[in-house]
């Protein structure tokens, strides 16, 4: 639904809507037993609600297009990816709890390993160990100096950190230095509009510098930024749908993904326990929980069909007490699939489940990839979750007269 | 996907994608019997991988749009059809391997009578028999001269053939002189854009000295033109999806249509095992195999319900041996539906077949119309395959971080 016509329908109502996303949660089958990881879960929850539910298959982004975590949750949100984009280096800044200012100019960072001609010999740096890296990144942060603009330099993991730049009238229009390729130099930082000259020179100036304070370290003696960016100007949840939104996540990234849309990240850093426990108390305070659980897909990025059927049994066994809060639309679902199979992200459709009063029955009989195919919903796209759970919620107008 | 995008996502991998098309595949159940083409055919081969695939039924242009081979085939290149079109008189031309220049203007051409008055009594000239026609089409090339233009004119079969302009600054926006019914003269050209102005001017001069030289013509004593049309300037499928694609399709028609999308067509005059013979062949020179199959649709054009049968069952007995090329993606679907009880292509939706190592299993227990439509893929648009099938091959990079 385009946010506008959402606008314009969103009405009040004294209902509230929880989305529980389970990260990765799609997956394949196991070439032993044909089963995938939901299909060979211990799920009876999940299973007995999907009767009793509306279920069905989001497509994240796009058929065959394979998502990252920020398009997969806008998605959810009622955002479509396509159109709505969070450059990698906010996304990187959100993931550390950095606090972004609205004209902060955030860039991803890699240390590199030159050789002696000045050329990439390892784009990773050798995976330099973090209590190393962290190190260096705070010589950058308070040595290197640039008139008129702040700069701070922070530490994610291993090779890692996250560059921002903030001052006036930074842009952020500005191109990567990673060449993608070894046996070359770092390239120089280009601007791509007008307003990003100035940036430009600014990323230039700091990367030589931090040239001259590196060159004596064994393995990151040089360094790569990509994924310049600004705080994304999104519509704000909040105020698109009418909804007082919390986010309830564990990992910083989604608690940044939640706070770019305009949710109030509420702490739960003991997981479901806590989460629950945190939608209990602020009740009255919200109209709309986003729930984030991330073991299913960790399980999945490794690789591990067992710890994922595990990770789905653990989810399931807080089913009850999710639904022991009354919520008007309870949801189910998943940013995108991750099986366990390919240990990484994947395009596959992912399973989703909507329960509230008003659900018509399908013909599923569980929970599962192949289940969700009988459902209600069919498959469809995941930016249209917002919209089905407005209406489910008694939070949309009749559209015309 | 929007092209664009699809030339950021496409990564190189050493992956290998065919896609069959066999063409007019879908159909409807005959009256007697209550099944369909599929349905009647022996494929058990086809019903065995379907149960391994993830199948679904493919939308061609849009929810009640019968499309030509033009459109049909684009849509399952990647290319939306809506947006992306070629004209007639291209199509006719690549049809009989015409080599197109890049500014030459075609036009589909008929021969019709014309009465003593000079209207129109049969727009087909009583379908005159290719001999005549033949002759006719060469005394035109001939004798027909214009001034800074050069004119070719090449045989079809029966009345209809094809004009081609080729000279400087020639417009495709030019009006047709068919004005589709009898009892009145053909139309003049009318230019339809301030470019087109001397291509019309030809076109009708063209007109005028051919009516000369065939008014004493028993029956083909006049012509009609349309469908003007430049070589149309598609993105390119090997650039925006980083495949070497080859063409293996007997009939020039679709060999034009893959030339026209930059693919490069190989000769396989004996059918399925020339094609078959080819791939392995050129195994190593090419990411995407395109393999054309008529039969089915010729069968389906002549309302004849048992040899569309007969021709399913001879497609499904190739089977094994395509499976045995060991494609990382072999797809199987068909540009439109020809139900031999309409003798004509349709609308309806087509069967579809994936197969990789990344499948997710649906309910479909064979493939056909109506086991399609359990299948995991559901009903989708045809310009979706290609996405899906890059994702399958590891050739799509993720969308976002």
């Amino acid at each position: 639904m385009d946010l506008e016509l959402a606008r314009q329908l969103a009405q009040p109502a004294n209902t509230k809507i929880i989305l529980c996303v389970m990260d990765g949660l799609g997956g394949l089958p196991k070439q032993e037993t044909l089963r995938s990881e939901l299909e060979a879960a211990d799920i009876t929850n999940l299973d007995r609600l999907s009767v009793r539910s509306e279920v069905g298959l989001t497509v994240p982004v796009g058929p065959g297009i394979t998502p990252g975590s920020g398009p997969g949750h806008l998605a959810l949100f009622g955002y479509d990816p396509l159109t709505y984009d969070i450059g990698r280096g906010v996304l990187e800044a959100v993931g550390i709890d950095f606090e972004l200012g609205p004209n902060d100019v955030a860039a991803r960072g890699n240390f590199c390993t030159l050789d002696a001609s000045g050329n990439i010999s390892d784009r990773r740096a050798g995976r330099v160990a973090t209590e190393v890296s962290t190190k260096l990144v705070e010589r950058l942060r308070s040595e290197v100096k640039i008139p008129g603009v702040e700069i701070f330099v922070e530490p994610v993991r291993e090779h890692r950190f996250v560059l921002v730049l903030r001052g006036e009238a930074l842009g952020d229009a500005v191109s990567t230095t990673d060449p993608q390729h070894t046996g070359i130099p770092p390239l120089p930082a280009r601007a791509l509009d007008p307003l990003s000259e100035h940036t430009a020179a600014v990323v230039n100036e700091f990367v030589s510098q931090a040239h001259d304070l590196l060159k004596d370290q064994p393995q990151a003696n040089g360094l790569m930024l990509r994924g310049f960016a600004k705080y994304p100007s999104l519509p704000q949840f909040p105020a698109v749908w009418g909804l007082r939104a919390a986010a309830l996540a564990v990992y910083p990234m989604y608690r940044g993904l939640a706070k770019l849309t305009g949710m109030t990240a509420l702490p739960c850093p003991g997981g479901l326990p806590d989460q629950i426990q945190q939608i209990r108390q602020h009740w009255d305070d919200y109209d709309y929980f986003f729930v984030h659980y991330k073991k299913t897909d960790a399980a999945g990025e490794d690789g591990n069909f067992e710890a994922k059927v595990h990770a789905l049994h653990e989810f399931d066994s807080f089913v009850p007490e999710l639904l022991s809060l009354g919520a008007d639309v309870l949801m189910i679902g998943g940013d995108h699939s991750t099986p366990a199979l390919m240990a990484a992200h994947s395009w596959h459709p992912v399973p989703f489940l909507l329960h509230s009063n008003f659900c018509r029955e399908g013909n599923a009989e569980g929970f599962n990839e192949q289940q969700c195919l009988k459902g209600s919903l069919g498959v469809f796209p995941a930016k249209d979750v917002m919209p089905l759970a407005m209406a489910h919620a008694g939070r949309l107008a009749k559209y015309g007269a």
